[in-house]
């Protein structure tokens, strides 16, 4: 049987998930393909620790030669992480032909012209399944299950630690900053978690997903970010009396040649299946002119299922050597250059808006009235508990050009009658 | 850039929809693969009803030899149906070296051994993604995306017909047999409903799978099928009060080397994902040992999204030629031979119970004591509203051994206290 000698760079969490994998599996995977994936070498700067794989002699080194340079590795696993040396590894190895396996989406979200270029430069391989929705196979079902489709939206729930801050927030009563202390002290949010609760790590995986559907690298520019601090456990509890849950999602959308790319907080329905997404868990809702509407879940991070992933990717890379297809799927197959970004002040959607009302007589007439003056109909007003002088107000709206819901928030924050910011969080009706 | 000839034999609905598909979005989809799709050929009895599909002149043809043996076509795409003709169309493509695209569930579940052997033979593709969940690239992702996992459980949703019969009757409060007339009526279900409402269906999908995730074609002798008309309204009323929905299930299960397969109405929470896939859908929750929970969701039929899992594989079997890596991924690759199936008696799971109870005293006594001496332990037990004489009794039992269950059943069937025979179904905790 073929063999295939797999080397990776960064034995961290990921790199010892992927090795054990293949340790624990190696068998059954070989049976299923017809290739015997073997660890042949691994380099990390720690060589030391155990990571509870048993390794043979030999497998361990300092130097990231031994896997990018000899002739000793068939395929080379980038899982150091970060847009430094990482995209130096990946560059090396491409550059001496070698295919790559990569779950670095930082990097393919800042550099992946590059690296695509790189690859086709080489006619090496590169494929990163990992790198968006950890173990769901979002890169292959969206390149090669549905190539047949124009993808009219494609909507992800990301990022795990995000999901599970919102869903211990409504199910523990608790407030966004416990929540997140509780979740760095049991390993499930980093001590610096601005990539996750700021909404950038959902950015990278969205501009991936988003170039794939529309056929151009967009990179990090075009994409609009809102992070989840500001989501009370009011607007949580408020969207659920209203039958809506909060996600922090990825939208991307077209219509005609106008792309929409952004990253915010939103309320969707909470008997939908998006709204069913739980915990660490990933989804991402993907519409097709030809297949309609489809869902595709599972965990979006944590060794294992990131590790499921990467030897996927693996062994596709080992077929294509088998079989002598290598560059069989393109690293990135540029199909457009049409798209436009919009930016969100060009979009229209519904909108829920909390305000901090004074108590006193013609406040909601006042606050209707700025908002009828932008044209945005209001759907449902529910005056919340009072707490003491002033009293919340949720306002869902219909459908509203945002530029209009913005001018309307601005005149209503000048209000006498309104304490503090308004909130406002988009509604997604999807899922 | 390289064309891709392909000759269709069949112009019926899903036919129609993968020409179609293939005229609409043709550009696109050779932009996103270096190859252009090109119908050459498509054969039917009937070549003069219009399918509402534009094409060339001399591609319609009644002889099928014009699809199969020239040298005009590069891949034969099978939607006929059935196991007759479309077996000989599908063997006599790959006795002439040309591979093979087909829908046809009911033929691979009866006959995959013998075309894959004969796909084997010729070295020639045969894909099937369109055999299983319409549109949901559920056998790319098995067999590629999860390569690494060995699965514990797919659990499916994999008739559209069953799902939206259950959801009407459920939302509209009316008989399985109205639902269905109506259905009729609306074309959602066949004039001879027998292969959806029976489990036929279900069940050739649920063996491809098993098949798949075990690695060996179960074929259908080892499977067990029940089908939807037992369940009435009161059934799905009663799940309902209890915080479930009825679904018809495909169960495939591995413990050690006894696999369960069987296709079974079943109880499943309402607030679970699969409880949420409602209407013509379809859903797979696939667990592996790598990859942990994961669902993959969408249109289980219809002329398009079925057109877009065809749409995929032609292309699949494009790249294969243009690379020249035929025979990438087989047909069905075999990876063991240990696999047991085990029959309904011999599983363990919970069951939801109705007895028609007469109103007397010590009735829930007898039965009780009949649960009990099985060693069925009893979750829960609701006395429903009365209707004259007898009673209904909703008992939902906590783990228990099936041919415990049937035994029990069996004696309480004969005690006076009871009419009628009891309904058993039984309850997937999962999803």
């Amino acid at each position: 049987m073929q063999k295939l000698r797999i080397g990776i760079v960064g034995f961290g969490t990921v790199g010892a998930g992927v090795a054990d994998g293949l340790i624990r599996n190696g068998d059954l995977i070989s049976r299923r393909t017809g290739i015997l994936p073997e660890v042949t070498k691994i380099a990390d700067l720690d060589i030391t620790t155990d990571r509870g794989v048993e390794l043979p002699e030999n497998v361990l080194t300092t130097d990231t030669a031994d896997v990018l340079d000899g002739s000793e590795v068939d395929v080379v696993v980038e899982l150091i992480g970060g847009d430094t040396t990482a995209k130096e590894v990946i560059l090396r190895a491409l550059s001496n032909g070698k295919p790559v396996v990569t779950a670095n989406k930082a990097l393919l979200a800042k550099h992946g012209e590059e690296i695509f270029a790189a690859a086709e430069k080489s006619n090496a391989d590169i494929y990163y399944e990992a790198s968006v929705g950890g173990g769901i196979p979002i890169i292959k079902v969206m390149r090669e299950g549905l190539v047949a489709n124009n993808f009219s939206e494609v909507v992800g729930i990301l990022n795990g630690t995000c999901n599970f801050i919102f869903t211990e927030m409504e199910e523990k009563n608790t407030e966004f900053e416990e929540v997140l202390a509780q979740a760095q002290d049991a390993g499930y949010a980093e001590a610096e978690p601005s990539l996750d609760v700021d909404g950038y790590d959902t950015a990278h995986k969205a501009t991936i997903l988003a170039s794939l559907a529309y056929g151009e690298w967009f990179g990090m520019d075009p994409v609009t970010i809102e992070g989840i601090r500001d989501v009370t456990l009011q607007d949580i509890k408020y969207a659920g009396q209203l039958g809506y849950r909060i996600k922090l999602l990825a939208v991307i959308k077209q219509a005609k040649n106008n792309v929409q790319l952004r990253v915010h907080p939103a309320l969707v329905p909470a008997e939908s299946l998006l709204g069913n997404v739980k915990g660490v868990y990933n989804a991402v809702w993907v519409s097709g002119d030809v297949i309609g509407d489809t869902m595709y879940y599972g965990q979006g991070a944590g060794r294992d299922a990131t590790a499921s992933a990467v030897i996927a990717d693996i062994m596709d890379v080992g077929l294509n050597l088998k079989t002598g297809a290598k560059g069989r799927i393109p690293g990135f197959q540029a199909h457009s250059s049409s798209a436009q970004v919009v930016g969100e002040s060009q979009i229209q959607t519904r909108y829920y808006l909390r305000l901090q009302a004074r108590n006193k007589p013609g406040v909601l007439a006042e606050i209707a009235g700025v908002l009828g003056r932008y044209d945005i109909s209001i759907a449902s007003v529910t005056q919340q508990e009072s707490s003491g002088e002033t009293t919340p107000v949720v306002i869902l709206s219909y459908k509203a050009r945002e530029a209009d819901v913005q001018q309307a928030l601005q005149e209503i924050r000048e209000l006498d009658v309104v304490s503090e910011n308004p909130m406002m969080i988009r509604i997604e009706d999807l899922g």
